[in-house]
């Protein structure tokens, strides 16, 4: 079983890289895969599965946890479930044969499988310019405002990352591989990163 | 003109990459060529060149500059014509066409000849066991001395890097890839790093 996971800044192309590295390798891909499996098994509304997950476990349980008690375990233990069923289904995608999976820790969840664990970045002005491309119109953001989500979502990230991992998240020392997409073209680059990645293995 | 810095931190097997690279893409090496060049232009000895260079700007001026302030001056201007000397030969070798400098901030030196910058990581465990392969007999260190060295080393290369960089030494956004050679074998690895950093000029 081979498998790659990509962790990524937002607006770094993460995405992309995962998914040309897929086609490149003839592996799976999963993303948003995981959140429609969770969500269909417990009929839940994909969004909410989405958010609870990208929140954090912490993020998850309610603040009010000491008032409202009577409340509270039920909301917990839905928050802790999707967690733990993320996990479930991660392990199981993973079993199925190569892959890849961008996001949710799955570096540190599928360990034990010895992935090859990629950490794509960009510079901040990269990553703006990113996420005004892909865009509609009618969501366009100030560069102040899209810099803002971006540092947002990237703290999002570490803070579930790391309820996870002992390294922090972003820091090379816990990738294989970390490539910087501020000077370059996606597509271009995928094949040099495939050619690495069928090197680990051997 | 195509230029590869290679930063790494000792015993990654940072060299190793370098020179397998020069060789996959036909680039000049340059390494302890560059101290070589100083001394014997300067008619000093290569490892007096080495030491100034290695221990950085700061640390090679006198400490006691206050108090024999005739001294002083001829030895801060020797220390600091090394750096010039090594700055205007890094300048003079990239010049000459398609090459790989490892070490010595070129990335930061040549920032205006585009080059591509690679970092070079491994686990500590991994450095300790590559540095002990590579050591003769007589000069085996115990584990924790090995350490020790492997740190002091990089404390003196990221000295000498922040004084010519504003971004920390070793920290991803200064770099175009990074690889962590902990996991693998240097060689098999090289033509995917060659592939990418051909598609990097693209």
């Amino acid at each position: 079983m081979r498998i790659i996971t990509v962790s990524r800044e937002f607006g770094s192309g993460g995405r992309e890289v995962g998914k040309r590295l897929a086609d490149e390798l003839g592996f799976a891909y999963y993303d948003r895969e995981i959140v429609t499996e969770i969500a269909s098994k417990h009929e839940l509304d994909e969004s909410y599965v989405e958010e609870t997950l990208n929140r954090g476990i912490l993020k998850s349980i309610p603040i009010h946890f000491g008032r409202t008690f009577s409340y509270a375990p039920a909301a917990i233990s839905n928050s802790l479930n999707l967690f733990v069923e993320q996990h479930r289904i991660i392990k199981e995608l993973a079993k199925k044969g190569d892959c890849i999976i961008v996001g949710r820790a799955a570096d540190i969840i599928l360990k034990d499988y010895k992935p090859f664990n990629l950490f794509v970045y960009a510079d901040m002005k990269a990553k703006i310019e990113r996420c005004r491309r892909r865009a509609s119109e009618n969501e366009k953001l100030s560069e102040r405002d899209l810099e803002k989500q971006i540092k947002k979502i990237d703290a999002e990230r570490a803070q579930y990352y790391e309820f996870f991992s002992n390294t922090p998240w972003g820091d090379k020392a816990g990738y294989h591989l970390c490539v910087n997409t501020t000077d370059v073209e996606i597509k271009e680059i995928v094949p040099g990163i495939a050619e690495y990645a069928k090197k680990f293995w051997k």
